[in-house]
Parts: structure tokens; C-alpha cells; sequence
């Protein structure tokens, strides 16, 4: 049973966000419920990008129960004006009593500037309600904001042993059905789907989001050194925005070709392979700021080894492939010590049918280090 | 909140009797607790092989209170005379008006004739109260009682990416102090523990059981086809009961000298490897009911290929060692289709520190098919 207190009502205003996990572009979610002498009067989610603010929807719906109302936001409510007018700004015209906020928006335009702005005001603000859940929700928003790359999830299906194909390369399938629909729920929740060009060449996928109900299309990132993606590949051919990423080596007879398609080819520095580093501002410029990385086991441990992963979803099936020649999950050199191994943290396991999916976080990619929170809690 | 019930005695049963995994040899383990009007009058565990049964300490314990009480039994009592005389007469002759009973006893010389004994002297029986569980308790037991071979675990520390050393061998540690200190729980609760000589010449290892309480030691088993293993290995030179498993082809001498080292040599066919189907006979009939395998990924890959391991148990650190030449922790050929890999069964997952326990179990080895139950059930 849930009791009736300000985790319950922060816990509303997640779910509300977590719903629209996918649909606001390189925006945050963010939910809103307002409550007026302790009935809910209004409930919102940023819904889209450019559109209405969870506060400013919730609001609407308050009307005249919003004056003397408490708010719940998932996020600190913004101060500066962006795309759409200063929600604080609202909340203060509508004559709401409290705000309680879940985590500091990271975002320097913002970064505890909401809550003082309240503050000043004489609205009551308490900070950091349920804040590790409303941290972790908007982790692809955290690091863009304050990096402007995308948050890349490395996503593979894999054997117990490790394997993403048998000694003879055969690969289909390795994870059940339920697994599988997790991947396209996955596709729904990033922007753009990242495959090395061995997966087109072998494989010709369609990359589409396909579930039991409609959900968006990523854009496609294919990465492909020396332009060998054939221009009939079906990525090429759909209304889905695609990016390919190669080098200054690149036939420019070939770029011209596929921006024909109306692929944008992206030259990711002047060696022989694709500079991944490199390609992440091109693509962060590009307003992507989540990436389902779907590689093979040499694209996923050169992304891995740059310390370009921010997050990792493994699907393991129950079953041993055997390890003479068949291909890794991470195909790259790796340390000599056992103790140099690369560490995830904040490890957790899901079922998904017969499957376990374990994620966990590379070094560094902790949430605490896209947070504006703890610099806003020690200046104050 | 547990609510009073044939399952929370069950249940009581069952926690007495898994306390002493590990301490009854080959022996089932047993747990009995005896009701009388709503008090708790017995309790009682089978605690050591040729000593007292479960049901025997719960009536002594009861004495004259058993008379009309219920005993719930988590195996069915025995009928037959082995080295202790029948519980079922015990049963009788005290007086006990009703027994529950969690699983019946595979034992060819008892499925089901317990429960029939007690119920033709008017003692009402019931079967079947937390079945599942009282089963998987005794899933050692099943396996010996009804093939005369040990049941082998298959426990291995490994990486995410399958690996059980980096690509220079180096292997000490992958997993934290909480896996360790699980794998010295399953070497109190195995017979036997089983390794290559291998392991041996690059670790001389203890193979003694070390945790906070005093556990007991298993038995060691090493594979040595060629007969390798030095005199002066640790695991040859201590009390513990020790098998070497080597072939016809052995040197005369060594066996000699490694006899006189207190080691049982056993010679498991007349090929230049240890056949070790023979071998898992040979190990039976020498009273070891239960096998540790800590091999590494020659071993354990030629168990598992060979269908000789009942059980996985997959420490897996959240480290990724990288795949180039790094050796894996199932060296076997492997399947051509991915649909032909070895997939386990009753998969679950335990976390321990920062690790994470996968257990499973093969194809065609399933409670089931070491249950005398079924067939009793279809009798009656």
C-alpha cells in the first residue's frame, strides 16, 4: 500500500514523465501534479518538444485551484526563457504556495536559478524529493546538457558464455521474443540507432521500432569507413532521418550519391576509420542526444574502449555457445591484469522470458557527474 | 507476514532440514516438525548419516505430546530398514494421528511405500505441501539415489563477456569477497570438489573450505590424464580424501607413489584422456553423492559437452576483459546454429556484493527426471 505523502505524489509526477520517455526529443521529461487541499487538481507531462511545459499543463488544468496549491515537479522548474516562457514565472502568476522539486536542472541556464527565483517570491521550495529517481529518469538529458554529446546505450544480446554468434556465424536467434520487444521499446526511447556497416551488409535491417503498439522510428547511424553501404539497403530508403558516418578518405563520388538518398554524410576525421570521438560532437550538434548502440562485437568494444558507452544493456539468453572461434561481445584487446577490467557500476538484473537483461554503468558515467545538484547544494 | 498453515510448518521442516546440507553424505536431508493442538512439541533434522532421522529426534523431542499430533516430514518417511529402523513404524507405534509429507522419497526401495504403510494403520497422509521446494532440497539426493552417479555443480568466477582470465592468463580475481565466500558455502555443501591438474600446477591450491564458521572440507577429485600432479601439491598432503582420475595408460610408478600419498588413482579408460562418464561411476561407487566442479574451460567444457553437469552456478563480476585471446570460461567446439546451443533451464540470479550468481540447469536434468513421484502419483 502507498501512503499519502510528498513521495506519493512525486511518484505520480514520475510516472507521468517516465511515460513520455521518447517523445521529447533532446528535452527532458518532466512531470507535474498540483494539489489543493489534498485533492489533485491538475497532472501534465512535457509531451513534446517546442510545446507546453509539465507545469504549464498541469496548471491549465488546475485553473483558479492552482492559487495557495502545492506543486509537484519532477525538475526544477526553468527560469530563463527558451523555446517556451519561464515556468516559474507561472507558477508564481498562478499563486501556488509550495514547490517540490525533485532534482536540480543541470541545465547551466537553469542550475538552481528556478528555485531561487521561487524563493524570492516567499513560495515554499523543498528540493530533492524520490531525487536518485528523478536523476536517473532524465539521464540522457543530464549528460547532454552539459556535454552536448549523446548518451550512448550499448545494447547486445549475448550467450552466457559471452558469444553473439556460433564458430560459424550463425546469430538468429539468441534472445527470446520478450527480449526483443524490449530492444524496440529501446528504439522508442533513443533518438538515433547506431550499427557498424557489416550489419547492413550482412543482415540488410530495417531498423524500424516494431511493437504491439505505434512508437517513433529512431534516426539511423551507420558507421562505415569506407562508404560500402549499398545505396538499395532498406536504412537508405525509408523516411527515417540517416546519418552515415566515414572518414576524409571517403569517395566523394559516394558521399554525393547518398546524400542523394538524403543521408547526411558526416566525415569523421582523416584516418582510415571513423573517428568515434569526433563523430559524437557531429552528432550531438545535430540535436541527438540519445544513441541505442545495436554493434557488432568490434564496433561495441571500439565505442566501449573510447569510453564512449554511458550505459550497457546485455540480453543474455540461458544458453552456452562454446568458445572456440565464436564471436565475442566485445571484440577489442583489452588489459593485461585482471584488475584493469573494465568495472560496470550499478549493476541490476530484469528478467525478460527465458532471458536476464543486466545493465550497468562504464566508470565516469555516473549520474553525479551530469548533475548540476551538487554544485547548486553547495553554493547554498 | 507468514500466515499459520500445513505451509508454514512445511516450511519450519524444510529450514531444519537445509541447515544440515552438506553434513549427511550421501544420505537425503530431512526435516520434521511435530504440531500437537496448536503448540510446536518436536522438531527434529536428519544431522548425520547412520545417526537418528528427522521423524526419530521430533518424536524423542515430543514424547508422549506426539501421541494424535501432526508430523509434517519435508521427504517421505522411510519404509524400508537401512542403517537406522523405518520411521513409518516410529510414526505408528507413537501415535501420530496425521503426517504431511513435501516430496516422496525417489528411493526405489521406498517411492511411496511410506506413505502407503502409514495409511493402511488409518494415519491420514497428505503429499505434496510445498513439493517444489522439497525437492530442489534434496536435488543431490534424487540424482544418486536413482542413478548410483554424483551430481555435479559446475561453479565458475567469470566476466560479463564470459572470460575467465585476461589475454596474459592473469585470472586472480574476478569476482569480490561475497562470491568467494558463497563458493566456500558450496564446498561445505558438496561431498567432493573437482579440479584438473592444471589448476593445480598453476595455482597450488588449498581446495579447503574457508569461511567465518568452520565448514567441512570436501574430498578432492583431480582430472590428470598423464599424471602430472606433483607430489608435493597441498591437496595431496593433507587429511581431506583425495581421487586422482587418470587412464590405463598411467605411469605404474606414479600411481604407486601417489597411493602411498594416501590418493585413491583411479583409471577412467584406456584413451589418452580421462573418460569421464566412466569416471562419474567410478567417483558413485565410492559413496561421493555430490561434485563441486571448479575446473577451468577445457574441463568444464568437456563436462558440459559430455552431459556429466547437473547444475551451473555463473559468478559474474560486472567486468568486461575484452575478447581478443582471452580464454573462455566453456572451451568446447560448440554448436554450428544458434538454435543447437546448450540452453539451461530454471534460470535465476542471486546477488552477492557486486557480483552476480546465474544458476541453471541443463537439458535432461531436471527435478523430474530424479523423482520417484511422478510414478507414485500415477500408481495411486
Amino acid at each position: 500500500m502507498e501512503l499519502l505523502n510528498d513521495e506519493f505524489y512525486m511518484q505520480l509526477a514520475l510516472k507521468l514523465a517516465g511515460g513520455a520517455s521518447g517523445q521529447t526529443g533532446v528535452n527532458p521529461v518532466v512531470g507535474c501534479v498540483v494539489v489543493q487541499s489534498g485533492r489533485i487538481v491538475g497532472m501534465g507531462a512535457h509531451l513534446k518538444r517546442g510545446e507546453g511545459h509539465a507545469e504549464v499543463l498541469a496548471l491549465n488544468m488546475a485553473g483558479e485551484e492552482a492559487r495557495g496549491a502545492t506543486a509537484y515537479v519532477t525538475l526544477e522548474p526553468c527560469s530563463h526563457f527558451g523555446v517556451t516562457p519561464p515556468c516559474c514565472e507561472r507558477l508564481i502568476a498562478e499563486g501556488v504556495s509550495r514547490v517540490v522539486v525533485g532534482a536540480v536542472d543541470p541545465n547551466p541556464l537553469v542550475a538552481g536559478r528556478g528555485i531561487q527565483r521561487l524563493r524570492e517570491t516567499g513560495i515554499q521550495v523543498d528540493v530533492g524529493v524520490l531525487e536518485a529517481e528523478a536523476t536517473a529518469l532524465n539521464e540522457v538529458f543530464n549528460k547532454f546538457i552539459i556535454t552536448g554529446k549523446p548518451f550512448v546505450t550499448l545494447k547486445t544480446a549475448l550467450s552466457l558464455d559471452g558469444r553473439i554468434a556460433t564458430r560459424t556465424g550463425h546469430s538468429r536467434w539468441i534472445t527470446g521474443a520478450e527480449s526483443r520487444e524490449a530492444v524496440h521499446t529501446l528504439r522508442h526511447r533513443h533518438n538515433a540507432i547506431m550499427v557498424g556497416v557489416d550489419t547492413v551488409l550482412a543482415d540488410d535491417p530495417e531498423l524500424t521500432t516494431r511493437l504491439s503498439v505505434p512508437g517513433l522510428h529512431p534516426a539511423r547511424i551507420i558507421v562505415d569507413s569506407k562508404l560500402r553501404v549499398p545505396e538499395t539497403a532498406r536504412v537508405l530508403n525509408d523516411a527515417a532521418p540517416k546519418l552515415v558516418l566515414t572518414t576524409e578518405q571517403a569517395d566523394a563520388t559516394k558521399i554525393d550519391r547518398l546524400r542523394g538518398l538524403g543521408a547526411e554524410v558526416l566525415l569523421c576525421g582523416s584516418g582510415a576509420r571513423v573517428d568515434l570521438a569526433a563523430a559524437m560532437t557531429l552528432i550531438g550538434e545535430r540535436s541527438i542526444s540519445s544513441i541505442l548502440l545495436e554493434g557488432g562485437g568490434v564496433l561495441n568494444g571500439a565505442m566501449l574502449e573510447a569510453g564512449l558507452v554511458d550505459k550497457l544493456m546485455l540480453f543474455y539468453a540461458p544458453i552456452i555457445v562454446g568458445g572456440v572461434g565464436a564471436p565475442s561481445a566485445f571484440a577489442f584487446t583489452g588489459p593485461e591484469e585482471m584488475s584493469s577490467a573494465l568495472r560496470l557500476n550499478r549493476v541490476s538484473m530484469q528478467a525478460f522470458g527465458e532471458d536476464w537483461c543486466m545493465t550497468g554503468y562504464p566508470p565516469g558515467k555516473d549520474a553525479a557527474d551530469y548533475t548540476g545538484a551538487t554544485a547548486y547544494k553547495e553554493e547554498n
